[in-house]
């Protein structure tokens, strides 16, 4: 059966097993110390033209996200972000957890507006009882969003200065960076977003690698100490170079950016597939996560065809479907998937 | 100046002052195992129609909600309170800060109404990623709520109703209890909150008492190693008598219900000043907290009168503020109040 | 029933029960901007010769610990201390429900040596694995100890100066200070505590206010955003101005320093009976709290006298019992304390 | 260069790496909710004799510890283990930074034992002082130890019945368990690790996998919700798969207990050698993990050979070092090492 419900159904690209087996006789040293994190380090930093930035490695995006808020807040700091964020929505409040509030304000088009960021921190500002609150301090962002959008390079301009203006971090969340960059219409580059952050991390785990984030601490005011909050997270992998070899792999040759590229044609051909039909979902994604909304009907016909996920309920007691390309869909799997969609009921 | 900013800018009632004059020679056990305490618990106990309770006396609200929420839920569990709750904007993200979240719903009328709670745990047991999100399993709520408003009988039965469906906590902060309890058209009696709640605090520190507030806690699955997490919320004082004390004297002869008329009783003449003039904001508040919308040249005049607190800008700029009754307000504060309200440029 | 086992069974010297009497019927700002808050400080930093220092009113040492050891360590830095520590044995771990480790060293009479100080910092300075511990960031000590001892003057400027080395805090709990400065031989000063830590806090509770502490935190680095750090710790009082009066009235004419000696005073002549009888118990205590090792019999027999606390069972299965004096401690009760330890079996 | 630093420097047997290769282009569910994970825990539960215990997988020791304990405990409750256990030296803190106190006994042969921890558990019953203190509630122990000793079955069943006595579970932390299993004269079997503890886990990283290990939780109270637990812990990997594919390869014709019984092999013809130089340091170990006490010139000499983790200072200012096998230690590397140590000068 074919699966479009996530992009973490299959195993990773022909390099990175390659050099799996390859490297299997080696022995390295341990906790990210070896010449292949090393060596991703260099790509990455020369990829996002950000030379004195720290790289490290992370085995998911919950930890990234809990390790990095953990790391740069105080206690009484809380992070601001869309209401659909996945900290807010998807970690079984691992940021609470750790001790954070995630502020949010509604999601425009599944983004975080400078202009609410912006009425937040006036609002602190402003706060008759300051003390009383919790201090925004830092502005959490997906690129792409948890909806598939991107934001234009003027929006995380609009960001980064609101950030300035009031002393805030801003952290993006790249789990599905490859297909952000990929993005039709899209505007920011991998340097632009290394030089709007403070820290932001390019997903592995949904963009060709077996598993594994690279995490860049752009702000040196952030770099000391990383390792010690990644091994409080209990992200310290004790065979780090498996992250390093992946990343390289990734990174060698450009590879992470042609993988978005394919994702995302695949993607456009089932939304023009969707749209044909009338069935696409707002807001319009320019990426690997497509939305549909169908009836009951159409779901039990189109599931005979692929397996999508199911997102909740819509309009009209219709279903909110994602349909989601990777590094790995094929043309078979699009051609069958849009014959599918062609064929559905009304 | 006459400060009606809030309700907890006057000391004591005498007869608390006066007790801990006649008792300032007598040596008492710590940490709430003395006569006192015991005295208390019993005529709380007995005004609240919970005989097997656990009473506990706490000093502040912050520490009242932190030790309750921190002691009943598991870490992957979260509280659902109104968006206006306190625990939600004005305890410097404490409840967070020990590891859990507030999810909320918009308040209506600053409340939280069963509908949107039962739409939260109708919202959770259908979740397709259920392991994903915090499980909600406490409902805290505010009696009365921060805009002065009170829960109808009805509207507590249908929280219960949900709490009892969902298999949650309903816990009720009285940090007003009095002034609710006294409030005009009040339908729900203290032994209603004790039989609706799983846990609920007596507010002393805005209703009598120098400081301190009484935790029942009702259910008695939440009974055992109480004291446990008082201890480690820091809020076990070492001079436990003196809450006991102090809640002895607002419970004997019925005077913390004497004492919320008398407060809610000025509030109704400022209010109808209030009314009269057209400034009164919305919603309606039968409590001792009374809200109005004036302008910069009100608010200008009025502050040669009294001490009002800020609330914030609200419609057509206009200044929100509150005016705060208590046990302590006098027949002629109210009255200069009065006049200036009435005196009131336009 | 003459009460010794602790000093924190009685209310509060005559003059803050005067002071409450007089100020009910005042009206005060909340959360500690009143005029009682800043005498107070006033008083208190010219007694500690700490002009720049920030004072701040904490309801109970726990909280008072909680606060300042949240507010300044980062999420990987622990505390050190001695391992009878009142935050590593009494506080129902507190310090690590908000997140720090407690590292312990074998207490040395009841004190934190800065030898053993050093060779945990110097540990960790070498550690071969130091992202893999905890960084050892502040060290925590009480003044008297909990067994009752003082530190030197000369002891504690070595625990300035590793602190110095190694970039560490020196943090003094002083919830008996006032016991500790009037110890015979003492030759620290309360100015010397201030010029050597980075805070501390002088205990009220236990040296004559009904309740309360005031923490004074030297460094300007530690000095943003306490309040915050107050508040989330439940600990921002809301009738703040009742610790200030307290505080104002404790300081007023010296009263803090007088009440020590009185209580250490009346502790010495309970020593000398207990050496008398050869049951004094180590280490020596120059200040309020004197520990004596007691058979069953004499347990019995004594308990008829007066109530003293039970510390556990120490050498020959004898009684570790605590006698505490206080502010509170009259000669009649002591004299009625010496006869019954001159008269107890053998 | 030969590397025995640790048991975590090479990749993993070849049957998973064959397996990645050949699924690599399946598509599975996420989450551990795939056909490997079900055959995984299959597999293991007949192995440890356990039919009702629920399996899931994690990706790292430190993670494993901390989703467990987080789960397990109330926040008053407290985690005993030898002072030398991973959770209180080797984890930055990360048990204390979720909220729970690590209580320390010192190891006796890097264990610890049953008597110590009735020491504890009785010491808390008879507290007179019980709420003040953490509420001992966990036994965490590894098997093998950290120093590469192992529990003896008596042993174990002691320390059960001390957990059954007071009320506390036994949690064994296995990242070794392949080498302990295999330890000569080892007397307990996987069914009586699962028959005698309320979770334990199966350690893969060090044992065989390329990362990840199995958390078998025994006790049915322990069950519900900890897969909420790893998600919040930032632990459950999204291409959970690639864990139940590497424990079926693991346990498949009983792998694990042929990988462990050789890396035991060699590591007892490194003991030898080290004895015959009488260069092996205290305590004996029968596992992978072997110690010695080494001069500097020694330290110098062996390490032209091979790599080897240099533990600190010991006795006489020599180095105590870890010599540390592993499934891929091969008979050429251990007759090199074997000559360097039988080469080294006095």
């Amino acid at each position: 059966m074919i699966r479009l419900n996530n992009d973490y159904c299959h195993g990773a690209i022909p390099e990175i097993l390659e050099a799996l087996q390859t490297t299997n006789s080696e022995a390295y040293a341990g906790y990210e110390l070896d010449e292949w994190c090393e060596r991703a380090g260099s790509l990455i930093k020369e990829a996002a033209a950000c030379p004195d930035a720290a790289v490290h490695y992370i085995v998911g995006g919950t930890q990234a996200n809990v390790a990095l808020i953990a790391h740069a807040l105080r206690p009484w700091e809380s992070v601001v972000c869309a209401d659909c964020g996945h900290i807010n929505v998807h970690e079984t409040g691992a940021t609470e957890h750790i001790g954070h509030k995630c502020e949010t304000v509604p999601a425009r088009d599944g983004k975080l507006a400078a202009a609410d960021l912006r009425a937040v921190a006036q609002g602190y500002a402003e706060s008759p009882v300051s003390e009383h609150v919790t201090v925004p301090r830092m502005a959490y962002i997906s690129f792409p969003s948890e909806s598939g959008t991107v934001y234009s390079l003027a929006e995380l301009e609009a960001l980064r200065a609101v950030c300035d203006e009031f002393g805030m971090y801003l952290f993006v969340d790249g789990a599905r960076l490859a297909y952000g960059l990929a993005a039709s219409g899209n505007d920011v580059t991998l340097p632009d977003i290394a030089r709007l952050s403070d820290a932001f991390y390019i997903g592995g785990t949904k963009c060709g690698a077996l598993f594994g984030e690279a995490m860049v601490v752009v702000n040196p005011a952030l770099q000391p100490y990383f390792r010690n909050s990644m091994k409080q997270a209990g992200t310290m992998l004790a065979k780090g170079w498996l992250l390093g070899l992946q990343f390289t792999n990734l990174f060698e040759g450009g590879r992470y950016f042609e993988i978005g590229k394919v994702a995302v044609a695949q993607a456009m051909r089932i939304k023009a597939a969707l749209a044909k039909r009338g069935l696409l979902a707002e807001p319009d994604s320019p990426t690997n996560q497509q939305f549909a909304l169908i009836s009951d009907t159409q779901l039990t016909s189109l599931s005979e065809a692929c397996i999508v996920e199911f997102e909740g309920k819509g309009a009209d007691n219709r279903n909110m479907v994602r349909f989601c390309t990777s590094w790995s869909t094929t043309d078979a799997e699009v051609d069958a998937v849009v014959a599918a969609i062609e064929g559905l009921p009304e």
